[in-house]
């Protein structure tokens, strides 16, 4: 080991290798689920840097950990306890290399954090959409290595759906240079979509080229009431053929969850006396404010004439907008500060979801009367954030040790019968390896376990995570 | 051969396999520029039909080539000269299994021609947007095979950005039961884009799940002239930014090609005096007629004062409006009666399209004065169809023979300098395998030859195409 780091230094300078000291920013994720210890970190300022870290690694057998923001939730990011695994840390290479305002596309390196392309795309008049809590800290790279999903995937997409090109260092050591700005390119097999999402496990993203699009001319918010999770589903349906791709947003409360909220976060101003299901609709207008509110306040009305809305409130000014998207976004704090739960990040048919939520309701009520189920999420992407709280009186964490197998395996059971997913955005790593093994396609992990021996034949990167 | 001939027709029965009589409609590509012998024709019925024959061409060693509606353009569907290679055709699987309204998709088999998708999305009420020149006979696993791209592109994608899920067989029989309706999956590798546009090489496609949209109101259709191809981009980045995504079309044609198509085709309806540059425009609006003719004046009446635009017609109905989108369509036919020409399915960074088509029209010029660029194509995606004709006078075959290896080279060259694609949409099959070869990134060659190795160890996968 000592040959290898020394080697490394060589290379990387000083500047580029940690590895006395405190490295516990770099060895444990941000939520303190996943505490490791890693053999040294390697802080490689440019692709040619990264390459010859993998080339070293290669040839000296050593596990690399590809680091981003290290704001993943699913432990893929940082070292496990044995002390042999070298963390890759993209963080100083964070330049971005262009922008392109005619093919509206921006190239940027991996360690760039998703708040300053945000900024680079906006500083050239355009709109760079990825956005999600952590984007003052995660970075592009990160965003990619696991599809980063987020608010704005209703109208543009997941991380896949807005990346042309990358740069990747492969396990070896070899750089592909497969930066493009191109709407279209059949020439082989997709390997960009390939390396997008799959968190590190077959090489090292260093650089992409992402989609822009035009800011739009105004942005309008506004909460809907429903009785009934089909009727928000009609909702959807009814804004998709009116607002067409206008519509940007689309997300679900159930009463639980905002009345945790006002439970948790009294100061937060709140919708009177909360509907079964709140809806949250965000419409981007690429033409004037007066158009948009045209075009909502038509859709909301037949809405309410059929219905499927009982009561709608339209943002009226920015302020107001804001503190809509605040409710929605408080819920997982509010839970926070009301004590441990069960998570689930699913995702179902849209179709699909009226029926699952009534199924899953009625079986966890009862499995244990009394529990509280906090349902919110991204609708319009057929995802739910379907989180389990202890019963009032219960304590939670004894809740979650009596509780969180038996749970995970009712809930988990329903969506693979109704041909979903066990996680929509965040990802496998090592939460849910296990799950994964146990429940995906065979076929389809005989697939992946071939592609990872081809591109990874001595099994060196992030090793027991996701596979 | 005879006891694996013997296998399949025990368990396809003899409507499922061809072998004596007429096989030539299998054994050559539609414009016959492929002409092969066929060991035997497969027709599976099912699913399960398919991973029987691919397990006994496993087991006996006989390579596959899969056939949807045989209209590819690179000879990717057919089989080669040595009557060894099984063609194994999808087109008794033409089932459309389920249109989901809820949830804007619909799951199809491999074999379903692209028009009849078309029209079960149309009978509920959806649009399938997907639609190209061959969509009568086309299918939809060869759309998926090949990536294909046509005419609704800029606004909606590829064939690949309207897949959600998959069924495949592998090479070695196995079925990835991969068809899902979901907007979001973050579990595991993209193995969906990995087997999408892989030509066949990788595994059968035998149905898929579709995203639908809703149908738009109203559909408008302009031409435009503009003095040169820089004005065009211009024209094309204030439409985007007016339009949004209601621009669903952005094709441009220059002089030589309007040109063209009045000389061999004078009964169609020629714009006035074709421009430098002919922009054929395409806005669906999602809300009205009214409102649509409203953006569409106003993004031309600017683009006008901008100095743009010399000169613009916004279709007054239907009847025009298909005779505007004939034009366009009907410059590969009046290229075929004027005789060969050397094609180039070319794209590029759409802000690099001006310098690209300056420099390849001065190099030509200088190579053979005389010669003639008919150039159009989907500037929006920046997507040309660079193609040249022999200077008159001079005879078109003598022309390519003499001529097509130095052109090829002049414009490959030009495309990989400024990070283009030598194949936007037809792909690779056997037509552009050597170029591929010599032009693509060594390392993503590498990649690719390795995954092929991994999913396909005997290279019985419809060998020879692609890689």
């Amino acid at each position: 080991m000592s040959a290898f780091l020394d080697a490394l230094r060589e290379r990387l300078g000083e500047a580029g290798l940690l590895v006395d000291g405190d490295l516990a920013a770099f060895e444990a994720d941000w939520r303190k689920r996943y505490v490791g210890r890693a053999l040294a970190v390697a802080r490689p300022a440019s692709t040619e840097d990264v390459a010859a870290v993998m080339k070293l690694c290669h040839e000296h057998r050593v596990a690399v950990v590809p680091q981003g923001g290290n704001t993943g939730l699913v432990g893929a990011s940082t070292p496990d306890d044995s002390g042999q695994q070298l963390v890759l840390s993209l963080s100083r290479m964070k330049r971005v290399r262009e922008v392109d305002v005619s093919n509206a596309s921006l190239t940027a390196e991996a360690g760039c954090v998703l708040a300053d392309v945000q900024a680079a795309a906006a500083g050239a008049g355009l709109l760079f959409p990825l956005s999600l809590a952590a984007e003052g800290s995660c970075t592009l790279g990160g965003n990619l290595a696991t599809n980063a999903g987020g608010t704005q995937v209703l109208r543009y997409g997941n991380a896949r759906e807005l990346c042309l090109g990358l740069e990747v260092v492969t396990a070896t050591g070899d750089v592909w240079h497969g930066l493009s700005g191109l709407r279209k390119d059949n020439t082989g097999y997709d390997l960009r979509d390939l390396f997008i999402g799959s968190e590190g496990t077959l090489g090292v993203i260093t650089a992409a080229t992402m989609k822009l699009y035009p800011q739009p001319k105004d942005r309008l918010t506004a909460l809907a009431a429903c009785s009934s999770l089909d009727d928000a589903v009609a909702l959807l349906s009814l804004a998709r053929a009116r607002a067409g791709d206008a519509l940007t947003g689309f997300e679900v409360m159930n009463h639980s969850s905002l009345a945790l909220v006002a439970r948790e976060l009294p100061q937060l101003a709140q919708p009177p006396g909360p509907a079964a299901w709140t809806v949250l609709l965000e419409l981007s207008d690429a033409e004037s404010a007066e158009h948009a509110h045209g075009v909502f306040e038509g859709l909301l009305e037949t809405a309410v004439e059929r219905g499927a809305v009982q009561d709608a409130v339209i943002a009226q000014n920015l302020a107001q907008a804001r503190s809509f998207w605040h409710l929605r976004e408080s819920i997982p704090l509010a839970q926070a500060q009301a004590g441990l739960n069960i998570k689930h990040d699913i995702s179902l048919p849209v179709s699909g979801i009226p029926g699952f939520v009534a199924e899953m309701d009625a079986a966890l009520a009862a499995y244990l009367p009394g529990v509280e189920v906090i349902d919110f999420g991204h609708l319009g992407d057929g995802n739910l954030h379907y989180n389990v709280q202890a019963p009032a009186g219960i304590d939670p964490k004894a809740f979650l040790s009596a509780h969180e197998g038996a749970i995970n395996t009712l809930v988990y059971d329903a969506v693979q019968r109704r041909g979903g997913s066990i996680s929509a955005e965040h990802g496998i790593g090592r939460l849910k390896r296990e799950e994964l093994a146990a429940r995906k396609d065979p076929v389809a992990l005989q697939l992946m376990r071939q592609i990872k021996k081809a591109l990874d034949s001595q099994g060196l990167m992030n090793p027991n995570r996701l596979l």
